[in-house]
């Protein structure tokens, strides 16, 4: 048969939609919700929790119309975006919906632990047609037991459940400074490689059913030798990019399953550079949100501003990453798809 | 909200999904099995029982390859076609699967009696990939109440698991002669516009929750006075044109959801003549099946031949149909989805 048993024809058929015609990636998210929030609060110098929903949605519709075109796939959230979106989201490409509440439940040790959003279940959510299920969770090898265990056990439940609804898990797995790191940003930059590769190969184990990994960038550019001209460098390098390239590698071959990078909110410039590597080194894509839009909210609530922003910063940045992104493997041409010898892939 | 109550977002996606950029739909057939069967054991003089499934999966698998990509949505069976076909169907046009076994129970007063595909639940074709389900089955306003029930009941109950399963059900409704028109042509024709009209008005009732009625053609244009020059022409005119587009019209009033027009296995040219009369009515476009492949089954086993054929006489076929099918009503547009005085759809 020329699709692989491994996969069935309902993650098939949505994963081939949540790709482009060349089985690339080129994804980009507007579920931010605690994120959102915090921008306006930021902006309105008011709390996040005064920041009203049509706030929320508004920005969705926004950025969803000018975007979800040109992408092929587009993540949404459950609660505000999919539901005020539906009109805008081409029924041919791909919707990704959000499947953790937004934020984490912090231990006393600074910990991170990820909740569910319980009334949003990989059933319901093939029922009201998304394509798949973004769930993003938290990894450091160095959490207690406890932690790494609630993380797993909900990856683990999440992936049966997917796999029983036909629906692709796309898990997003961050990483987070614990100890003396936590207040030492060059000290994270020099942990990152190995956090994010320890990252992948934990959640490539086939027990969690992941389909595509959701990885971020296994270095930061900003304290790389090579990039102290650009203007997001920090002035300090604690790798070169030999180093950077050499992490990709690792990562590549420590991720089981297709994987795409996410932008962790920081600029389009050093983005698409991250990207470049990321693809480079065997990724699918990208999975980006912020990067490509978080200024739109500068002009809340005027519209019109909006969306002339996302048509004239928006938009041309969504061209530099599908450029970037013309050197993705194939999600179909993964080594896990590959069988003894023969593309198990009929491509006509 | 710019999606109306009337429809869940699976289904409102789903339908997006099987029709094309201008909401007409454009679908083809090849989920025949007891029809195909029948082809093959005439063409090679055995008894149908003795076709292959693997004779019916290559059928399916050339005719597929040639034209999914033309249409806006591809109706294929969940025994054969689909699992043989899952790599040649585009996954942003829509699959439909026929939720009937093949063929009916006929009583002994020739009344005809559908049977479900018991273990391909609508809930089981959402997971699988499925963007509907059709459902086909007989009507006879003259049958005795126990077999018009049983034709009910089973439309009523998969129309409730559909709407569970945010799945659209697209049925179609088959009439057939009883009495003495069984055996006169002519008579069959004149009873025909009564028949097909009560059946749409019979399942439009909102208790089915049927989505996409497909229907015969409310004529029969070989005994129609104005095409008596034409090849398919029978020689006897019961009814003429202005008939034809006043049934048509009664048609389109009766049915309560959007419309397609099916191709009950006629040539070609027939065909496109009915499709331009429905469409010119209100119809939302077709669903065809052997009018596009049928003469393939001659070139079979000679996989080149028929794929030969497939390009040269069944793609442009489909050609002819797109362009008779500008003229549809997009189903957006039916009246079930307008509001009072205000569009339900958002068309951006």
């Amino acid at each position: 048969m020329p699709i692989p048993d491994s996969l069935t024809p309902g993650k098939y058929r949505r994963l081939k939609r949540l790709s482009d015609s060349n089985d690339r990636f080129s994804m980009l998210a507007i579920d931010q919700r605690g994120s959102l929030r915090r921008m306006f609060a930021r902006k309105d110098g008011t709390d996040p929790s005064e920041v009203a929903p049509e706030q929320l949605r508004q920005v969705k519709r926004v950025v969803t119309r000018a975007v979800a075109p040109m992408a092929s796939g587009l993540l949404t959230d459950p609660l505000y975006g999919y539901p005020a979106s539906m009109d805008l989201l081409p029924a041919s490409n791909g919707v990704l919906l959000s499947g953790e509440e937004t934020g984490y439940v912090g231990t006393s040790e600074g910990e991170r632990r990820s909740r569910l959003l319980e009334e949003w279940s990989p059933a319901r959510m093939v029922r009201e047609g998304a394509d798949a299920l973004k769930l993003l969770i938290y990894h450091h090898p160095d959490a207690s037991e406890e932690t790494c265990r609630h993380e797993q056990n909900i990856v683990a439940s999440v992936g049966e459940a997917c796999e029983e609804a036909g629906l692709p898990l796309i898990l997003e797995v961050v990483t987070y400074p614990l100890g003396e790191a936590a207040d030492d940003a060059a000290l994270q930059a020099r942990k990152k490689p190995d956090l994010v590769i320890d990252a992948a190969e934990t959640f490539s184990d086939p027990r969690y059913q992941v389909d595509v990994l959701k990885l971020e960038f296994p270095a930061n550019l900003k304290y790389v030798e090579e990039y102290q001209d650009a203007a997001f460098a920090k002035g300090t390098a604690v790798y070169d990019r030999a180093a950077v390239e050499q992490a990709c590698a690792r990562l590549d071959q420590a991720a089981g399953v297709p994987w795409v990078i996410l932008s962790s909110g920081v600029g389009m410039d050093e983005f698409v550079e991250t990207l470049k590597f990321a693809n480079g080194a065997g990724a699918s894509g990208f999975l980006c949100g912020r990067a490509v839009w978080k200024d739109v909210v500068d002009y809340a609530p005027d519209e019109d501003a909006m969306t002339r922003f996302m048509e004239e910063v928006g938009k041309p940045r969504v061209e530099r990453l599908l450029e970037a992104n013309t050197t993705a493997r194939a999600w179909t041409e993964h080594p896990a798809y590959q069988d003894v010898g023969e593309r198990v892939f009929a491509r006509e």
